[in-house]
């Protein structure tokens, strides 16, 4: 081990260094598609090489392709944050290996993901018959939802969500064969109600904090027109549902907890490492009908309901320790802190937009994402947009909304201070006046 | 930094201590159903606590609860190995913490991504037609290569394979509402080729060392059947695919070249954490043309394709950087060394289990896995892998073989030895005197 003990100093260093100097490097990769590839050999090494040669890589071949996710001035999509006590929780993932695919191969596993996901149901304050697993992904807790809604209701072929929906709803329908019916949003680009039509619908997917303008779907109404028609109701609360760690912004969440399942990303904007997603049911036994499958070669002993009975995969890592250790070295108080001083920030940025002539903000503000645009075309905005992105001094993404090209600013990494925002809005006010 | 530091430094080395420790530990967990769970709190803290209090809570509460999949005792299922230098990409992809759900918010994570799998290609002998991407599971890449196949030939529902393919076709077929036929096998539990009948079939799932008792079907009869009958040829190599990196065992997988799709675990036998499933298609369009839905917030100036319009997820994390780090730090010659070196293993006790009166040996032995039995009925093998289990000793685990209950030895942890294997020899010849 003394090998691995002088290797991993000089990794963790490397991750310490990189963490206190990421701010400076360019946000946005600048290199060209394949330049990445061209720079690294065309075939494995027949040889056994150190680990301080892939580290030596690793800053000087692959650095230069790197977003950096990292980066407090990283505002594009959902910003995120790895924070360092879910790193150092990956490394204990990693070194422990654990492969959860019964009870049996791990029930340290099995166990601390439900009581973990348990603890999490409590801070954002959902009632106590949700029980919790963890996906990799929402595309995947998504797709599991609605395939145990199309299990219920096999004859009703249609899943049922507003054209502000994220695309994984689209492609979930698309590998379950499911139809999908997009309603028209109102001018806050949340679902109409009154345009639902749910008839032939197994599924509809409500939700909170679309990935456009983080816009909130009108859930208690939708939660009577499933309870109507009879069909699944499934919340993507992906991104916004962290929020709901703070008792000030539950309402948003007014009626969330009327749905079937409902989907939350710890590794949004809750800390956790990539990837962590939660997915909560109140209908657990259904989910087990659609995906329990033991075959003889894992039948074991004790009479034990496996988590793999949950969902897609067999294995599973071991990705609860990492929200464990997250909960615990935030607790509460240290989460609410941080999402609480995101939406601050937000709300400033958005004074901002206000206050000047010739920017308006296009999409109320309900969590930490501000929508807005500069007077002129949408292709004005859109180079405005590759213009401040290519500068590498921060990265925003942008979005359509009501026809409209709109530039996003999305607040979320733990690391980001107000400098960095005013940084944000120094860079579009001198980019905007050089077009 | 520094509290990172010092955490790091303390969780660096729990994880060396934890690997020098790890072959004196209990390999199955010894605990029972909801004891973990009784241990921990109930209620996440509300206040912060330090690194450490996880870390203490990880040897006092968690620890009994882990079955030890890192001992080189493990000998249950396929036994596999979180190996130093992915241990330590680990680290590193969690402090980057990079996202790829297009190329441009990770142009090193992508390309990195198709540059090993490509390495891993040229390892294992494929052509270069192939093209690879990294799925979490064999599940996953089971399940979108069926689905490919299914949007192929939308009127031909029928999936067929071996009765001793593993259960993720079940369970993908299930999604896929396609109907599953399953081949009858040959006395070396191989599928039968006289007995495949293709005209509605979409699919036929191919393995090349199953899971019961890594028997090889008859991939060359396979793909000919399936090129008669326009079906798609996926050949799931999860567990042995790693052996071909070795050219004197690559007889196995004459044919293998001539599919539509090939999975490849190297998260079982190539040293890689969990997780990290290698997928190849030859045919990638058809891929792109069942998942590519690039929806407006997504689009960029760029017009490179992204990964994640060849599979389910729309987000991935960078399991290159530790496929990468484990090929450069073994190289070709250190891979094969250890396969071929778990393969003599698992040739030595097979010897043994020959030369012991009242021991069988009950499938050909390709790999590093060995099927025996002792004489008497199933239920008193049954009960000689519970003690056997139960000692702590070491973990194997069972196949049902031609209808009879039978025990699997897995060699394929990267730190087993000789001493090792004969422990298990040991342990099992005692248990079974004490029937």
């Amino acid at each position: 081990m003394s090998a691995f003990r002088d290797d991993g100093a000089i990794a963790l260093d490397w991750v310490a260094t990189y963490l206190e100097r990421v701010r400076e490097l360019p946000v946005l990769s600048q290199v060209d598609p394949g330049q990445i590839r061209a720079a690294l050999p065309a075939s494995p090494p027949d040889d056994a090489e150190p680990f301080e040669a892939v580290l030596r890589d690793l800053d000087t071949v692959l650095l230069p392709g790197l977003t950096h996710w990292q980066s407090p001035r990283f505002f594009a999509y959902f910003a995120t944050t790895g924070s360092e006590p879910g790193i150092l929780a990956e490394l204990m993932i990693a070194g422990l290996n654990q492969v959860g695919i019964l009870w049996r191969t791990s029930p340290a596993l099995q166990e601390l993901e439900e009581v973990t996901l348990d603890w999490l149901r409590q801070l954002v304050g959902l009632p106590e018959e949700f029980h919790g697993h963890i996906e990799d992904t929402a595309s995947s807790g998504v797709l599991a939802s609605l395939a145990v809604a199309r299990l219920l209701r096999p004859d009703q072929r249609v899943v049922v969500c507003s054209e502000h929906a994220h695309s994984v709803v689209d492609k979930a329908a698309r590998l379950l064969e499911l139809e999908l019916r997009k309603v028209p949003v109102d001018d806050e680009f949340r679902l109409r109600p009154d345009l639902l039509e749910l008839g032939d619908a197994c599924a509809v997917v409500a939700t909170i904090g679309t990935t456009g303008a983080a816009a909130v779907d009108p859930v208690p109404e939708m939660a009577d027109a499933c309870r109507g028609a009879g069909a699944w109701l499934h919340v993507d609360a992906a991104y916004a549902g962290s929020a709901a760690v703070c008792p000030e912004l539950r309402g948003h969440f007014a009626g969330w907890e009327r749905a079937d399942s409902i989907g939350v990303n710890p590794h949004k904007w809750l800390g956790v490492p990539m990837d962590c997603s939660a997915l909560w049911t109140c209908r657990p036994d259904e989910f087990r009908r659609a995906f329990s499958l033991v075959p003889e070669f894992l039948r074991s002993p004790d009479d034990a309901v496996n988590l793999s009975e949950l969902s897609i995969p067999l294995g599973r890592r071991f990705r609860a320790l990492k929200l464990w250790a997250v909960l615990r070295c935030y607790g509460r108080s240290g989460l609410q802190e941080r999402i609480r001083e995101h939406v601050r920030l937000a709300s400033l940025f958005e004074r901002w937009v206000l206050a000047e002539p010739g920017w308006e903000v296009v999409a109320p503000r309900h969590f930490s994402l501000v929508c807005f645009r500069r007077q002129g075309t949408d292709e004005e905005n859109e180079r405005l947009l590759e213009r401040v992105n290519d500068s590498g001094e921060v990265f925003l993404s942008h979005a359509r909304l009501g026809g409209r090209y709109a530039l996003r600013l999305a607040v979320g990494n733990f690391r980001t201070t107000e400098d960095d925002v005013r940084l944000a809005w120094d860079v579009l006010r001198r980019e905007a006046v050089r077009s």
